[in-house]
Parts: structure tokens; C-alpha cells; sequence
């Protein structure tokens, strides 16, 4: 696509570099700013410049916040004896929205991936594996809540290794069948875990 | 969804409200740019706060442009005989990609819609017909390319009546069938006009 304005062309091409975002949806985006008012182009760079001047990560978790501690870490009301292992901090957003958990966080920041060239240096492994050393008393068990996936899968194996030598219990997230999920069109793996692994009806 | 960080939610409220970005995919962006380096939001800001800035409209024909003049009106290689009337800047790139047109545009800036309280005085419309008016000797030929949707066809429509009075022709964009396009899942009307506004095969 040829643009008749080599600032649309600049613009364009820095906001389709974002994920998800191809050239079409870059042009749109971009004509949509043209078409409002500058206040509006204005507030949302500086968001955004702010945003990424500022953020900062846990020093204990990891997670994404605005300060040195995040305010789950920070929070005297969550039970420190529950651990939970995730990827990212989209799914501690993700875990907070189903309230369900009340225990503190590790991101790992990513997941062992060999063909991304992500190893296990790559992620906070070693600060989790510290944590556990340094407040072993304290924490009793730790969730990993990894997707399930191989490389998933290959991170929980990696971290249940690491971890089995200190005196924490580790537990894994659920596997089955989704909620409105159908039984007809779930993989067999899935089905087959989701028969062995049946839960007490009550 | 709750954010751990008031920069993030102030992000990803900015960048869900352009058109299509829901606040999943805004927060998507928005991490995707926390772990890129800090220079490429710097870019990114800087492209969209330049070309909010910076953008003018041509003084001729309406569409984006670096400059007062866009690069179409200004060249001397453009057949002026030749006015195709667009909806918006888009809609020009779109067919100046087809390479099939070498006359200039002139760019409407919305369709009439009294839904969305666009009358023909929020358009360019007046400019087109002083346009037309001014240059009639020049203009043969004026191509009203618009939407095949009820608000295209009544923009044709007013256009139409509006135009009539000046000795120039004018004329539609090709309805029909579209390339690949399966004549049963064709609408009624498309199919119908196919065959009425039939082309002799060569």
C-alpha cells in the first residue's frame, strides 16, 4: 500500500509492529486519530510514554507495579503460605478477577521455550527457588499455574524438580473440561485426564 | 478487570477506546510494551503525536496530506477531466492502489447519515460543486464512489441532483458480482443489478 503522507506512513508503520496489529488495522487506528481532536492523540502518548517511563516490577513477585512492591505483596490481608506460579502479570489479572485465590504470586516471565532460545536463566526461577529457601517456614504450598501446553508442561516438570527438595507440597491448576465446554469435541487428552483425575460429586 | 497498576489502567483505558480495541487486546498492547525496550514506545508516541501535529488536509481535494497541496493535485502527470468522489482519505489509497485511475479525487469527508447526525452540510459538498462550478470546462467526468450501502446510495443520490445542473457527466462505480464471489450467496439485489447492468464478453 502506497500513503499519500509520509506521516501516515511513519505511524502506521510503528503501530503495526504491535501484536495482532496488521497494516490495515494500523491505517485505521491511525486515520481514526487524524478524525479526532489532538487533545485525544495527546493523552494517549502520554499514557503510554508514562506508563512505560514509570512502570516498574515486584521485587519480590515479579509482577508488573507502580512502586517497588505491588500491592498484593504489599497487602497485609493475603495468605503468604499459598504461592502461585504463573507466566505473566496478565494472569495474576486473570487469577485476581476470579477472587478465588487469597494466597501471593511468583511471575515467572515467561516459560521454557528452547526454540524461542528462552532457558530456565531466562526467568525468575532463581529468585522463586530463593524465596522458597529463605521463607520456607512460611510458605506451604505452591501452585503452578503454567497453561497447558508442552512447553507449560515442560516448565512445571523443571520447577517441581527444583522445588521437591524443600519441604513445600506443589500442586498444579485443574485440567478438564471447560465450563460450557462439550464433551464431544474436547481432545482426548484432555477427556482421558478429566476421567482419571474425576472429583467426589456433592 | 482490575489492574495492579495505575499506569497500566490508565493505558489501557486510552488504548480501548480506539475503534475495534476492546480492553483485553488494549492490555495485550500495553504489556506488549512494557517488556519492549523503553526507545520503542518513544517511537511509537512520538510518530502518532507528530503526525496529530503535523497532518493537513489538501486545500483541492480534501484528502490527507503532508502538505497544503496533496502529491495527486499537485502532479502535472493526473488527468483533471476525471473526478472521482470518495468518502473518505481511505478510500483514495484503496484505489489508488488498484493503479486503474490516474484522474484526481475529491474526498467527501463522511456520508450524509442522519442516524449519526451527518448532513450534507458536514461534508465537503459545497467545495465539490464550486469545484465543479469553477473548473467546469476541465471536469468530464465526475465518478461517485461510494459505499453500495442506504447512506452511500442517498449521498449518491443528493450528489446527483446536486451536479445535474452542470454540463458534466456522471457516473457510478461498477456493482455486481465480486471476483470469487459465488453467485449463491449473492444477495438478491447485487445479483439482480448483475444482470440488468450486464457487460458485453470480449
Amino acid at each position: 500500500m502506497e500513503y499519500p503522507s509520509k506521516l501516515i506512513e511513519d505511524a502506521v508503520n510503528e503501530v503495526a509492529q504491535l501484536p495482532g496489529i496488521g497494516k490495515k488495522t494500523a491505517l485505521r487506528l491511525v486515520l481514526h486519530l487524524v478524525k479526532e481532536h489532538q487533545n485525544k492523540t495527546q493523552t494517549l502518548t502520554e499514557a503510554l510514554r508514562k506508563l512505560r517511563a514509570n512502570i516498574k516490577f515486584c521485587k519480590t513477585c515479579h509482577t508488573i507495579s507502580d512502586d517497588d512492591e505491588c500491592s498484593i505483596c504489599h497487602s497485609h490481608r493475603r495468605d503468604r503460605s499459598m504461592l502461585c506460579v504463573v507466566e505473566d502479570s496478565r494472569d495474576v489479572m486473570a487469577i485476581e478477577n476470579t477472587a478465588q485465590f487469597r494466597g501471593v504470586y511468583h511471575v515467572l516471565g515467561g516459560i521454557i521455550s528452547p526454540i524461542h532460545g528462552i532457558g530456565p536463566s531466562e526467568l525468575t526461577i532463581d529468585s522463586l527457588t530463593a524465596r522458597v529457601a529463605n521463607h520456607g517456614g512460611e510458605i506451604k504450598e505452591i501452585i503452578l499455574a503454567l497453561s497447558p501446553t508442552l512447553e507449560g508442561d515442560t516448565t512445571s516438570f523443571y520447577l517441581h524438580r527444583k522445588l521437591k527438595e524443600y519441604p513445600v507440597k506443589i500442586t498444579s491448576i485443574a485440567r478438564g473440561i471447560p465450563m460450557g465446554g462439550d464433551l464431544e469435541y474436547a481432545d482426548e487428552i484432555t477427556l482421558g485426564r478429566s476421567i482419571t483425575a474425576r472429583i467426589l460429586f456433592n
